[in-house]
Formats: C-alpha cells, sequence, structure tokens
C-alpha cells in the first residue's frame, strides 16, 4: 500500500504542467470547479461532494499557486493540503454563494484582455450554477471564458509514478475480492445478496470506499452491464459478470471478472476465450503513438477474425482519479495514447440479441507496451462448482 | 424493507405536479441532466453515474409523459422503467455527443415563443458538458432558456408516502449499524479501520450502497466533520462520530451518532445535552409554516440558552435523492417549510477554538409536527468502555 497523499513536489509538476499548457493555449488563468480538477491540483480529498449545495472553485493562475475560493466547512480539510491561499464564503448563501469573492478573486489576477480557461468539452461539467456562471461571465467582462477541456485533459491523462503505484493498489484490492468470489456467489444467492457481499469484501480488503459497482447475470451472458442488483437468484448456467470503482487514496480501480454458476454452456465459454485473445492482442500490440480508435479498431478486428460479434460502444478507456476518464475506444476518437497513460481495455461480445459478455483489464502504458495493473483474468471461465 | 421502485402512478403524480409548476411558470418544457432529477422522474437508478463520460436527458413536456434522450448503453435499463418513448445516441461521440438528437427533441415539442425551464439555481448544476449547453441556447434560438430551480425544487421537496418509506428504511439501516457500535469501535482502533468497518456493517445491515461516510475523532471532540480518515487510533476521552448517507432503493439517510472512547470529559458530556436539548426544542416546536431560517433560529436560540456557542454553517438541510437537499437551515433561507418534508435537524456546538461538536436526527414535518426517521439518539453520551 503506497503513502497516503503526495508530497508538494508532486502538485507543484502538475500545476508547472498545467501553467505550461495554459500558456500555450493564451490561457491567463484556470477555473476548476469538479471534483477531480480540485483533487488533482490540491490534493483535497473528501466524500462531501456527496451533497450537491455547494460549489468549490480552485484557480490556477498563469504563474504561482493555486488559490482556492471554497465554503467555510472546508477550510480545515484544505489547510491541510499544500494550498496556503484559502478564501472562504459560508455556503449555502442565496443571492450570492461564493459568487462575488470569486468574481474578485478572479478580477485581481487576470487582465481585462485576459481569457479564463474553464473545461466545457466532451466528458465535463460545470459543478456550479448555471446562473451563477452565466452572472459572472458578465460581471467580469470584457475578459473571456474559453474552453480548457484539452489544457486539463492533456495534463491529467498521463499519470506520474506516485500515481501509478495508488491505481495499481486499488486494482489489487479489487484482485483480493474477486479471488474470495467463491464465499459470496453460489447457486440460490440473490444478486443482491451478491453485490451486497462483494462491496463488503471489498472493504475487508482495503477499499476507502466502494463508489462502483454492477454486474449482471444471467444463462449464459447478461442483457445489460449498468444495472443495479435485483433479487432474482443465482442459477447453474448463468454467466455472473461483476465490476468494480473501488477506490484506494483518491484513485480508481475498474475492471470485471465472469463466472459462470455450476457449469457453462459452449457459447459463453467461446465468448470468453474470444475476450481473452482480443485482450492478448491488444496487449502485445499497443504502443505510444497509437490513437483511442486504433485500440478500438484492434479489439473488433480480433474478435471478428475469430467470428465473434463485437458489442457496440467504447471499448475501453481512461482510468484515474475517476471511475472513467478520456479518451474513449471509439472509432471516433483520435486521441494520441502516450506512455504514463492509464486505461481499461473493455472488449464486448454479444453472444445473441440481448445477451453479452464484457471482459475488462486495467493497463498503463509504457514505452515498451501495455502493463497490467489488474492481474490478468484467468484463461479460460471460471466455474463455480 | 419497502417494495422495490414505485408504481407507474407514483411517476404519474409527480410529472402531473411538475406539469402544474410548469405552466404557472410559463415553462413549455423542462430539461432535466442531473442524476437526482432523472430518477425522480423515470425511476432510472444507476450508480453509472459515478462515470463522467456521457451526458443524459429528460424532457418533460407541458403535457404527455417523458422523453428519454441516452446513451444507447442505458437504453436497456430505461426500457424498464415507466418510459415509453427512449432517444438514443452512441456516446461518447466527439463533435456531436447527443445534441443534435437532443435539439430536434427540443425543437418539435417547444414552439419558438415557447421557454426552456433548466434548474440554474442555488444547489443546482448541469451536468452535461457547458460548451454543448451554449451551442444548445444558439441552435434552439428564438426559444429561451429560464430558471427551473423553484419548478423542480417545490416539486421534489414534499416527498410522497412511498418515499418517506424509503428513507426510513435508509434511517432504519444506519440505526442498525449505529447500533452494532461495539463490534467496530474502541481504543487503539485505527479512525481507518472503524471508518471501513461501518461501511462493511452498513451493507449487512441491508444497505444496496454507502455513498457517503465521514467523521471525526479527538481528544474532546473534533474539529472537522468533512475529512476521509487517518491512521490514527482511537484513545481514551476521544469523542468519535461517525455520519453517513446510506443509500437504499435510491434514497439516502444522513444522521450522525456520537461515542465516546473509555471515558468522556464534562465539556464533551455537556454540549452532547446541549445538543440533544436542541433538537428536542425543535422536534416539540417546528410546524409546517415555520421558514428554513425559523429553524436555525430555534437551535442557535436554544444553545444560546443553555449556555452554548452554536457552530457556524447550516445546521441542518433537506434529505432524500440526494445525501443533502435545500432548503438549508441558515438566517438566510426562508423556504416555507411544508408537511412531506424529510428534513435533517443538524446543531453543532463549539467546544473550544476547532473543537465542536455536531448532533443530526432524521424528520418528516407532518402537519402535526416532526415525525423521527432516525431512532432518536440516547439520551446522554454513550462511553464505549
Amino acid at each position: 500500500m503506497p503513502e497516503r497523499g503526495f508530497p508538494p513536489e508532486e502538485f507543484r509538476t502538475r500545476i508547472t504542467r498545467l501553467q505550461s499548457t495554459m500558456a500555450q493555449a493564451g490561457q491567463t488563468a484556470l477555473l476548476l470547479t469538479s471534483p477531480a480538477d480540485v483533487f488533482y491540483t490540491t490534493g483535497f480529498l473528501t466524500r462531501f461532494w456527496e451533497s450537491p449545495a455547494r460549489p468549490w472553485f480552485v484557480i490556477i493562475p498563469a504563474q504561482g499557486d493555486p488559490i482556492a475560493v471554497i465554503p467555510s466547512i472546508g477550510a480545515e480539510l484544505m489547510s491541510k493540503t499544500w494550498i496556503a491561499d484559502i478564501r472562504t464564503w459560508d455556503a449555502p448563501y442565496p443571492g450570492d454563494d461564493g459568487i462575488s469573492l470569486l468574481s474578485e478573486t478572479l478580477a485581481d489576477i487576470v487582465p481585462e484582455a485576459g481569457a479564463i480557461g474553464l473545461p466545457m468539452g466532451l466528458e465535463t461539467h460545470l459543478r456550479m450554477p448555471l446562473g451563477d456562471y452565466l452572472y459572472l461571465t458578465q460581471t467580469l467582462a470584457p475578459r473571456r471564458f474559453v474552453d480548457a477541456t484539452t489544457t486539463v485533459q492533456r495534463t491529467r491523462e498521463v499519470k506520474s509514478e506516485a500515481e501509478i503505484s495508488k491505481i495499481r493498489a486499488a486494482c489489487q484490492v479489487a484482485d483480493r475480492a474477486f479471488s474470495r468470489i467463491t464465499e459470496y456467489a453460489s447457486a440460490n444467492t440473490t444478486h443482491g445478496q451478491v453485490f451486497r457481499d462483494f462491496q463488503r469484501i471489498l472493504l475487508e480488503e482495503g477499499a476507502d470506499w466502494v463508489s462502483y459497482t454492477a454486474g449482471g447475470a444471467g444463462q449464459g451472458g447478461y442483457g445489460d452491464v449498468i444495472s443495479p442488483a435485483t433479487n432474482q437468484e443465482l442459477a447453474a448456467g448463468d454467466i455472473l459478470m461483476l465490476d468494480t470503482g473501488a477506490v484506494l487514496d483518491g484513485y480508481f480501480c475498474d475492471f470485471d471478472r465472469n463466472f459462470a454458476i455450476i457449469r457453462a454452456d459452449d457459447a459463453a465459454k467461446r465468448a470468453y476465450d474470444q475476450l481473452y485473445r482480443a485482450t492478448d492482442h491488444v496487449l502485445s500490440t499497443l504502443r505510444p503513438g497509437h490513437q483511442g480508435s486504433d485500440v478500438h479498431a484492434m479489439l473488433v478486428d480480433s474478435l471478428t477474425q475469430q467470428g465473434a460479434t463485437p458489442g457496440g460502444g467504447r471499448l475501453g478507456h481512461g482510468l484515474g482519479i475517476t471511475l472513467t476518464e478520456w479518451p474513449s475506444f471509439t472509432p471516433h476518437d483520435h486521441t494520441e495514447l502516450r506512455a504514463g497513460m492509464v486505461l481499461t481495455l473493455e472488449p464486448g461480445v454479444e453472444i445473441a440479441p440481448g445477451l453479452c459478455q464484457v471482459h475488462e483489464e486495467n493497463i498503463v502504458l509504457r514505452e515498451t507496451g501495455p502493463e497490467l495493473l489488474s492481474t490478468r483474468a484467468a484463461a479460460s471461465l471460471p466455474i463455480l462448482r
């Protein structure tokens, strides 16, 4: 288990990288509002984001350290991070929920000709009231707000070794929980009980919390991978898939495992083998310089050559501070893959209409190719007898 | 444990109430993007929101049933809800991540003179890329986007009996987990282990998942209520506070409990008694027609009369589909409290600078006054020997 948190040098490196990208893009400051961006730049880690009541702001100036403009309830915790400039208001405050404080702070550091970068693109959200943002654009004019999606993404997507260690440790938590599958999955157990016990065991194995579990189970496969559990019971011939985003020190794993209950039909075993080989193909082929769309093509080509029908949607994605990060392994995503990116490989096979199987591994891309962060799945479909 | 989900009549009632409020506000349609608003109107329940990759849209027309405009990965699960009109695209799609589909759908049902309501106010976020929203305002012009915060809040804040049953059941899960405190908290146990075991036991007691735990522990009190756990060990004289938002069938509880380890100093016992009496005061005094600010005043007055220093910030809030909902019990929130609202009472006492104690209960406001949903805390500070 890696040491908790990061030394200040880690954050200074992140800020320097952001500021270098900002300078190239002509952004005088960055305004960050999302839990992931706030955590990445400050180290402020809390589950309190679960409350939608209050906005939180971090400003990255063109030079110098970040400024936190946050609700006073967070002052104590933020003061334990490397951030020295912390400005607070007593939120939630109807009529001015931190907006005059934020506006004054930005007006001080951004000249009138300046541009304030804000992530506005694919896979981003603005975590503050829209009305307050619209007010801010008026009160700060002629300063402009511009899209800083690529500034943030090109920086965050390449992980440091310290970040990679944390994601690896989160993967190991899930590895250990999956290895105990016979303790919590067998015929006649309800899906609900399996999902609940899976989370319990992830905690026993060291997860700080379990932000995501999903799965599916049914005869020969499953139809859907994002549903919560039902009270249906596992039965012989079912394929059970469990997927988790367990969190350790603010970093996620995200991979699944498939298991057959008592027995498996040939189609399910075949799909498992096809998915396994398609993943192997990427593990041996992928290199820095490939694009997101290339990974999609590698998986689809391998599955098609094996006679399988590839599943739709994206077949993997980035991973780190959130359960999923860009890029997306679709035909349309041409993001360049670089050494240091942590990624999931998530091919699916459509066994029949409404019946699928999905396989997932977590990797870090090195100069020499992928390095597994999850322990590779069993080479053939595990059968729980 | 109440039956899972809701019958279609529950959703029809919700939509009728929304549409009536929309009509009064001159809103021709509502555009909803948040997990809570999507769940409230459709019953679509998934943890997949944890992935920020894709936006999800629900449109409430002036008359008739909602329309879901969602990523195809959610089509299967949405088709199990009461929603019949489901339009999908293959997300994430760079350049047009559902926006042309959403725009066409809105253009069809909103005349050019119409107004599209969108929550933009306090305690709301827009869960879609800001750039896509700005594009939408242009492509749909001259249709206007207007703030629909009150439309949504005045509807959602009054819970049905079915919703109240679910929140009560979530509270009972936490009640049972707190009653087992001696199994997981004692001197020399690390905070990290206590937090982890608390979550494990919440799952054992029936939580579907545990979206929030926080707490604090220290000699005579704690300084902060939103921090994750450290590896510090509990020690004699510590006051341990555990707070949880455990989720059952999509509904939250949100309350805490305080415990002394082996012994408690007089200041900690006194603070506990003061908080208990302040809560009692609200339980006997609060009635529909009071405002959020009145609850704040009741708590502050009771604490001040007892010689205590009230904690800052809000002293309670709404509760339901998210860990915290409006209104906020601050001096500034004049929301009228109505029968059917589910609320938390969360007074705090500042024992010394940086040392506090916080007490929390969950209630539903009835015509006759508060009805407890959490089992009332022990009348005096429990001491774990």
